[in-house]
């Protein structure tokens, strides 16, 4: 066994951590799964109520007493927007509502919880381990972690971004590369003018700050694995690999699209207000189109009836369907298994390389 | 050493290949010092006249009887344009000619020779090693290149496309992940739909070809060609890493920009026709608000004057400034040391990855 920082701060034998990827694919079946394994399992919870958290904590719990982590999204600033705009909006939708047979709809709903209620459940319920995106966590929060003695593991899509998440105090940085699936974690200027792929983005976070380093984006096998280390990681993070997993909730039709097409992902806006990567598909064409989307999170209410329709419909079209750059290499696998066969295809390769 | 397909088949010592940087920085000098370091220095002589590629190669030579090889950009079909186009363009770009104190322009002037010229100049003075950018090779080309006995490395950014190179016949594979410094090779399709990370094409290529691989995109050091390796690639090819060093041709605000700068790199149309990466500036900014460029090549000729001009009057504002993602490990070298130490240091990684 390599000695990996990470493997000794979580307590866990394989430093692969599964992604926490909100919405539905990362719930405790698949956490517990990987954690069972020997890697550090993620609930995905940044859209769950504090009820679903404990009961998703829970329910790992009973499936395994090794370490798992929480993944949350940090808050922003209040979204500011116009009803107006989403009259514009919902108008629009409201095409893709009657293509799945939905009601048309003027308005949206939301949650009506909080992160720090969200925060505070995971807390209580014994949750050791906490992963953030989008956001530089804040003084009160890191203290209540601390006060926990929990672990906080921050998203940084350039090196600016992890030395502000070494000096907020968090104890690893994810360093994300823009082959990464799902939503970018930028929190610090432009998206688009951050799209460091992980094979630069690594060394540059590594020459920057001293803290643990878990890289992500593109990885799907040991090979990645291995480019992982050589880069100066302490160990790989993985989403796209797990969601074509038995245990991950993402919807059939995501998973079939995963295993079968070959259309490239993009980058859009369309389906939440914030960049995030998918296979390229009729409604994120459609919605990029338009000059403007709602901001984050509101675009995202707006259209969740939508992609929750078209996924149970089986309809590819009209959902979101994240995924990273090299998702053409899934397989249908279980995530324990995959797990482990993750780390011993690292070794073959590390062993394989003879300079 | 270890074994490695590429260092076979281009009869050199060291797996690591200098990029073909078209333009200048590329020259005799870099090349000859590569080639006798033990890597493979490369000609960038795709602006190149047949008379200069012939002083070129012959001044090479002269310094080294090591393996080296010439970059040539193969032809596209003849770009179309309206003379109405050129002057509006013009007339925006006089705006940068007053500010150079450059004499103002209506028209502009493209060289007389062809790309088969540019080709048969090299082959009669004995080139032996070709790679090719912006395309496969045609049929003729390919006849060409293997009558003479020479290798033939063709440049992918899509499993597709290397699939594509290997049927033509080319030797080798030069994977550019979105990470790369200067002009994007893309020729199947939208190069914005394939800016695919070194860390996910590698493997995608590797298990669609079976040619061998040189990884290029973001590799600054032996971390980034340990990582090459782990991924499935045969070898690495730098082209930034070594735009810094005594030998590159690279103007000195440039090299300067490179090691001083912490502004991001972005894609651009606005210089050459064809999207390229370079470090962001004014001329960047102002070029990529217009709605249309005139088509590669002839908006590299539009603004060859202005750019040159910037470069000489030691102003970074108005020249291409091009650069991977990870310029900012750039480091004041020399081309040959840098290829022995880039090696040595490849080889302390992959033997501190004890898993």
């Amino acid at each position: 066994m390599m000695k990996s920082r990470l493997t000794k701060i979580f307590g866990i034998d394989i430093p692969i951590i599964q992604a926490g990827m909100a919405g539905g694919p990362a719930g405790a079946a698949l956490a517990a799964e990987v954690s069972a394994a020997g890697g550090l399992g993620t609930i995905g919870a940044g859209y769950m109520s504090p009820e679903e958290i404990i009961r998703q904590i829970n329910s790992v719990k009973k499936q395994t007493d090794k370490p798992f982590a929480v993944n949350l999204f940090l808050p922003e600033a209040e979204a500011v927007f116009s009803e107006d705009k989403v009259y514009v909006m919902q108008n629009k939708l409201n095409d893709f509502r009657e293509k799945l047979g939905l009601e048309k709809k003027k308005d949206f709903s939301r949650p009506s919880f909080s992160f720090v209620e969200q925060l505070e459940a995971a807390l209580e319920c014994g949750a050791k381990h906490f992963s953030f995106t989008f956001g530089c966590p804040p003084e009160f929060v890191m203290k209540k972690l601390k006060k926990h003695g929990a672990t906080v593991t921050g998203t940084a899509t350039s090196a600016d971004e992890a030395v502000q998440l070494e000096l907020a105090g968090v104890d690893v940085i994810a360093a994300q590369g823009s082959e990464a699936g799902g939503h970018r974690g930028t929190f610090s200027g432009d998206p688009l003018s951050q799209l460091t792929g992980t094979i630069a983005l690594v060394p540059l976070i590594a020459d920057s700050v001293s803290i643990p380093i878990a890289a992500a984006g593109g990885i799907m096998d040991g090979r990645g694995i291995a480019a992982a280390f050589s880069l100066g990681a302490d160990g790989a993070m993985l989403g796209t690999a797990y969601l074509t997993s038995e245990e991950s909730g993402a919807s059939k039709i995501h998973k079939h699209t995963l295993l079968n097409s070959k259309v490239p992902t993009g980058l859009t806006k369309g389906f939440s207000g914030k960049y995030a990567r998918g296979i390229q598909n009729y409604m994120m064409e459609e919605l990029d189109e338009l000059a403007e989307h709602l901001p984050y999170p509101i675009q995202h209410y707006v259209t969740s009836d939508i992609r929750k329709a078209a996924a149970e419909q089986g309809r590819s079209d009209m959902t979101s369907m994240w995924a990273g750059q090299a998702y053409s290499m899934s397989k249908e696998c279980q995530a324990g298994a995959l797990t482990k066969q993750l780390w011993k295809e690292a070794m073959d390769v590390v062993n394989s390389l003879k300079f």
